[in-house]
């Protein structure tokens, strides 16, 4: 699939648009869902630009993978989480709204997914959710 | 968290249960959900025992990602699917339902998820789906 440059999370990454980061080196980008499904959702993006999974190279998806399990480890401990869905949609069908790669890692239960980019959420909130886990980190 | 090796995906690992296989190597098993969730759920495990994301050492994880692209790409053009949803649970409380860390490759939207371990599949059918994802590695 052609990739959108204009996409929100191209955005982000060329620092256009504001996003509460909790992690971000060369590779890799790790932001607050701003539309939360749980409390202390949290996005993991490449900085390679793809649009699915499937299209990310190989050594990109090796690395995201690697950062995926550091802020679900900080998530975990910062939170005080038990259970962390990590979820990756691939494609417009499987119900992916952003043209960029992600991983969503969601402290929930799948049983209470399907509410995808249902709602924006307390961004003060958010803030401090995010300072939480960039302290465990 | 401590590793069960009674658990049914270690079982099916050594030997001792059947299952229904799309790809092997020695490091990643790929095989199909008995209970899908959608025509097609493929499920893909690093061998290295671990109950969870977090509990995997990065390397595997490192290339169960890259096996599980490899796997979904396959799906995609053998079983004509648009959109994937990768969802991968980690502990009881998100959904967890055999202690051995396991990434769902399904062909469906989020919208329709929430129906984990739901019901037994047509094994003639899962196994007819299985010869096409191996056709098209």
């Amino acid at each position: 699939m052609a990739y959108d440059d204009q996409n929100i999370f191209a955005r982000i990454l060329r620092g256009e648009l504001p996003a509460i980061k909790v992690y971000e080196d060369d590779q890799v980008l790790a932001f607050m869902d701003i539309m939360p499904q749980a409390d202390g959702h949290t996005l993991v993006i490449p900085k390679t630009p793809a649009v699915t999974l499937l299209d990310l190279p190989a050594d990109a998806a090796a690395y995201t993978i690697q950062i995926v399990q550091k802020i679900a480890k900080a998530m975990q401990q910062a939170l005080g989480v038990d259970g962390i869905v990590l979820m990756q949609l691939s494609g417009t069908s499987a119900g992916q709204t952003v043209p960029h790669v992600h991983f969503h890692l969601i402290p929930t239960s799948v049983h209470q997914l399907g509410k995808h980019a249902a709602q924006m959420g307390d961004q003060d909130k958010i803030k401090a959710q995010a300072e939480k886990i960039k302290a465990a980190l």
